[in-house]
């Protein structure tokens, strides 16, 4: 009985969190419930990176009521100072009894440490419930932590035919505008999105992505949002589509050693040098790594077949974006999702089919890189 | 109401037809149903392949009954001797007063002249409802008799990164062994299976079909199924497992001239010769006139590239499986579906995605092909 009354307040905190994605990252998305013997005190979520934690604003709605309740959240509470004070003061001083939640914190500084704290302060501590289901809904904090690297989604649009092109690089349109603005939502939930010049040359894309209709506007003005675009000679113009947002970030990666263009980009626009491998291509996980200081903790990856090759031979993607659409392109294969490393068929650790989501003449499914090396 | 009546009296006609799904070809799947006053006094369906007609089965269940009955069925009962007696006959000899039914039947020997002689015999004749679906549902059979060919599917089984087998042409396994048996259920619907001689040789499989679970065994016995296999030059060997069954027929499909080999082939096997195309494949619409001209009404394709883009390059197909499965195989795209002709993505015309059936870890898309100019 016990047990089973944990559960549904966790489930319920898991619920809550999501209300947080898009807007927290690299933070995790936490929801936290205040129960006060069989009803529920207060609740709340963390909203947006640099608005109170999810336990803050819990224990804030309770009031009174925190005293001698249980705190349930889906990830072990802060014990530092970060952009807000920590939490575990606020629920020592508040009179919660005890805390209950789903997993420990991977950040080092956290990590075990707010268990001590609260237990020397008297307060009582489980955790371990649903421990799956938490590292999953916070997977791109758990990658961001524990691998120093963005979670990383690639996404690409295919013909029954296996193309993502034709043979001119044409890729207007393989899918319905339905998929289309599906996929646009879907960015909200990054921090980034990546691709090459080659596209911004081609389709001269805005690449924004849409607000799901449930954000509150106020909340939606929080969102971070870089638009990434490796070009190693510097060959996209100033006028592009893709600067015209002004509240978007844009970084451009080049080659080491290109020289200063007399191309004049906004002021929102960062150009950075990273090295070329022996193939040509800059170096991907220099452009990672370089993302992952800027903190940024997921990223959508929107290539042709050269970027999403990339990361697919460094094994760097968590998950894959697959649209098939009802289109047939014929012609050689000059451009497959992925060309570079091949794994033979007998010796291949599947990735998981997460979903499968049909969109009027489209059909997306969402696959898990089960094996993530890197 | 009336309308209503009728609607729920022909949509249990097609359901009563889809029995014969995978028996009958190439006769259409007929169910009918005697209704007299307010209950069913009889129905039944079309079996198998030279058994009785549905509207037999059915007034023989009614019996008496079928005095001042209305017969229900989803196509035009048929008036000239084939396998079995016309229907008009045992229609208006067992004193059925009104026939209601989905749509016409296109064999010129019946279209239209049953409903005359129906009506010359003082029947009340009603149709043209529900007759898309009905159409839909015997789509094969009258592709089979208005385009003078089989029906004709596509099946692949492509990896996320659109290849149907890796660089060595190798395609074992691309999917779950699910989905791999869930095909093999799929072609108990057909009257044939046409492969290339690639796939002999390098797979060797035994081409088979599975019985679905509800088919009694009795009936199972009279499925008729064909192997077709395209070896231009002779290459299979006589011992290989597409021979094993001696229940199955195999045609094998070579160049014309082809030297008569000193191959001993099983009785069960004909060897077939047509012209080569200058692109040095055989006349794929050779091949299919001569299966017309044997009577199959539905033929399954499990090709690699040459032959999947054969059919793709004369637009002579009408549905497509198109499986995929979670693997990555990477390399060069060497085996895309299709190859062959190609179509501007701004002037196609869209195949329609009819369903999406997950399997395990693998997704089937069924694609009607929505312009079928051949």
């Amino acid at each position: 009985m016990k047990q089973s009354r944990d559960i549904i307040f966790l489930n319920k905190c898991l619920a809550l969190a999501k209300n947080g994605s898009g807007l927290v990252s690299p933070n995790p998305m936490v929801g936290a419930v205040v129960v006060k013997g069989n009803h529920i005190a207060g609740y709340g979520w963390h909203r947006a990176f640099g608005l109170p934690h999810a336990e803050v604003e819990a224990i804030k709605m309770a009031g009174a009521g925190a005293r001698n309740s249980t705190l349930y959240v889906n990830l072990e509470p802060c014990c530092h100072y970060g952009k807000t004070p920590p939490c575990t003061d606020l629920i020592i001083n508040s009179g919660v009894k005890k805390v209950v939640f789903c997993t420990l914190d991977p950040n080092p500084e956290v990590n075990g440490k707010s268990v001590e704290i609260l237990k020397n302060n008297g307060v009582e501590v489980r955790y371990g419930l649903l421990e799956s289901e938490a590292r999953r809904l916070n997977a791109f904090y758990f990658t961001f932590v524990e691998k120093k690297r963005p979670f990383i989604s690639l996404k690409w649009a295919m013909s029954v035919d296996g193309k993502i092109a034709d043979a001119s690089g044409m890729s207007k349109w393989i899918t319905t505008c339905q998929a289309r603005e599906f996929q646009k939502q879907l960015r909200f939930e990054y921090d980034a999105i990546l691709t090459g010049s080659g596209t911004i040359l081609k389709d001269n894309p805005v690449l924004d992505f849409n607000v799901p209709g449930q954000i509150k506007k106020r909340l939606a003005k929080r969102k971070r949002f870089y638009k990434i675009i490796l070009d190693s000679t510097l060959k996209i113009a100033p006028d592009a589509n893709v600067f015209s947002n002004a509240n978007a970030n844009v970084v451009i990666f080049v080659a080491n050693g290109v020289v200063e263009s007399k191309k004049k980009f906004p002021e929102n626009v960062e150009i950075v040098e990273v090295e070329r491998e022996s193939n040509g291509l800059l170096d991907i996980r220099a452009v990672i790594f370089h993302l992952y200081s800027k903190g940024i903790g997921k990223l959508f990856v929107q290539g042709g077949t050269k970027i999403l090759t990339s990361f697919y031979n460094y094994g760097l993607f968590d998950n894959i974006y697959l649209f098939v659409g009802g289109k047939i392109i014929g012609g050689p294969a000059i451009y497959p999702p992925f060309e570079g490393k091949i794994i033979p068929l007998e010796s291949q650790s599947e990735i998981h089919l997460e979903e499968v989501i049909r969109i009027k003449n489209d059909v997306l499914m969402v696959f898990r890189n089960v094996r993530r090396d890197n």
